[in-house]
């Protein structure tokens, strides 16, 4: 099957009858926000033995490209609107991976909405390597940013944190035991979109928690020219995480939770535990924003902790 | 130097203080169409080995990534507005090499307008692979679609063809000879943006040439359920392309030309002589659309011409 046949059977029917993308047939999808919206637009890539495991299915790997996009936007407060997808994959892909990959597309579609509008297949000969740009929209002026942390504001922390670490952890021998669960928090982590969306005009600032907690609170401080005093100890873990978690508070490094971490007002907490309640999802709160700079952890003793490894970098 | 570092150094100059980029420190960008235009998206990606070669210089590989895309929006009409860039770069990549590709990217924003918005950068173990998502913004409803094409249109193609395609079998050994020109117009194609914008409300239907240009009439046609009659004994030829095609015909099928091939009433014929002369470009006309399925070629004897291979696929 070449090219063309490739788009058409697998990646036309995502785009969900959008008149925008011409069916995949055009050089260029349109796209215009609803009148009084902006929209928001992320790019991400993920490449094979840096973000995924060449043993994931195409299923799961599609999942993980679309996830980690839509957190994006979920902590922009952005509903999803679109997905311009590359994908650079090996010469002797099967068409059977091929419907696989559609067929996670095509899930996550189902689950946060959206359609495809556009994109790009190549072949070549090497590693499978995805991009995908997401568009979503939000109310004009009104995407939670990084920089809006104010001095006073309360943390919080969606879910549980360091699950999709440890999972990587056991997948890759260097942890021994074994947690379907955390390895599903690896492979198929959910993208807060919801929360997201509720938490428009609640949030002074918001991130999606992928380089670890302590590096994405450390650029929302950056942006936003403050600081946060938090407790390691309140914050959530989940039952597998808690048996495997070896060096104490190293889930506070790993990346790829996905979960969404942003700052309000102390006067919003309650509408928070509605949210919470409203959504089923834990929303702790871990601490404040202050006027100094820098990231502090204080435990429940009172006392300082110090981490040296705060997150990943790529290089 | 870290992600941040080199986000920060190289590439958060590219987004010419945009409000929108929040200087590449946030996880996504705002953008909004002014009133009463829509936004176009394309996005191409290019792999080393298959769209540029591992010896071309970073300045050449960000000029061919930007020029791609731009001209798919000259294509489609429309002004190039921002960019969303996802740099997948082998693990030993130097600062140099980095500084060399911002210095691409800039001067091509320098040229046809725009700027860095957003994008993703990641090191692995494997070939650089670069995708680029490129957005412009075109009049509500104006874009120049492949499927606009009406029976009776002529068809127009700027520029001349099969120098691309020549210039790589120069460089890749498979024709004996040199041609500065040639290798150049395969390195930095030129997209026609000006043209582009210039065709809105002119051509009924538009596509650049990057398959190949019969292959790519060929997607015009299809889109729009017609045919055509061209002449290929008309179609420019460059004085190098001239001296270096051995087998007849072949440049129709040669692809990376990145010119506009184009399809328009028989009225406009003074108004696209006049655009032809403004922006000195040449333009010829080399056919016509027909109610017929399928794309024929007659020759200046009034003899058919048959090519067996149309155009350039990547499976």
């Amino acid at each position: 099957m070449n090219e063309f046949g490739i788009i058409s059977k697998y990646f036309a029917p995502l785009t969900q009858s959008s008149s925008g993308a011409f069916g995949l047939k055009d050089d260029a999808a349109v796209i215009s926000p609803e009148s009084g919206y902006d929209l928001v637009i992320t790019k991400d890539a993920i490449i094979e033995n840096v973000h995924f495991l060449p043993s994931d299915s195409a299923f799961d790997i599609a999942v993980k490209l679309m996830a980690v996009n839509l957190s994006d936007l979920a902590a922009k407060g952005a509903k999803p609107v679109g997905y311009f997808l590359a994908i650079m994959f090996p010469k002797n892909t099967s068409e059977k991976w091929l419907e696989e990959f559609a067929s996670g597309i095509s899930n996550m579609i189902k689950l946060y909405g959206g359609a495809v509008l556009g994109g790009d297949t190549t072949s070549h000969n090497g590693a499978l390597a995805l991009s995908l740009t997401a568009i979503g929209q939000v109310k004009t002026g009104a995407m939670i940013k990084r920089s809006g942390a104010k001095t006073g504001d309360d943390i919080y922390v969606s879910g549980t944190i360091g699950d999709s670490f440890l999972g990587l952890n056991i997948l890759q021998g260097k942890i021994k035991g074994e947690s379907d669960y955390l390895v599903s928090r690896y492979k198929k982590p959910q993208p807060r979109v919801e929360l997201g969306l509720n938490l428009v005009d609640i949030a002074n600032s918001s991130i999606d928690v992928s380089d670890g907690l302590l590096a994405d609170l450390g650029h929302i401080c950056e942006a936003s020219g403050l600081g946060a005093i938090i407790n390691p100890d309140v914050i959530t873990l989940s039952e597998d995480a808690e048996k495997f978690i070896d060096i104490k508070y190293s889930h506070l490094s790993g990346g790829d939770d996905y979960e969404i971490l942003f700052t309000a007002k102390p006067e919003h907490e309650q509408k928070i535990q509605q949210i919470s309640d409203k959504l089923q999802l834990k929303i702790t709160k871990i601490g404040n924003i202050t006027s100094s700079c820098g990231v502090k952890l204080i435990n429940s003793q009172g006392e300082e902790v110090i981490i040296e490894k705060t997150g990943y970098s790529h290089f």
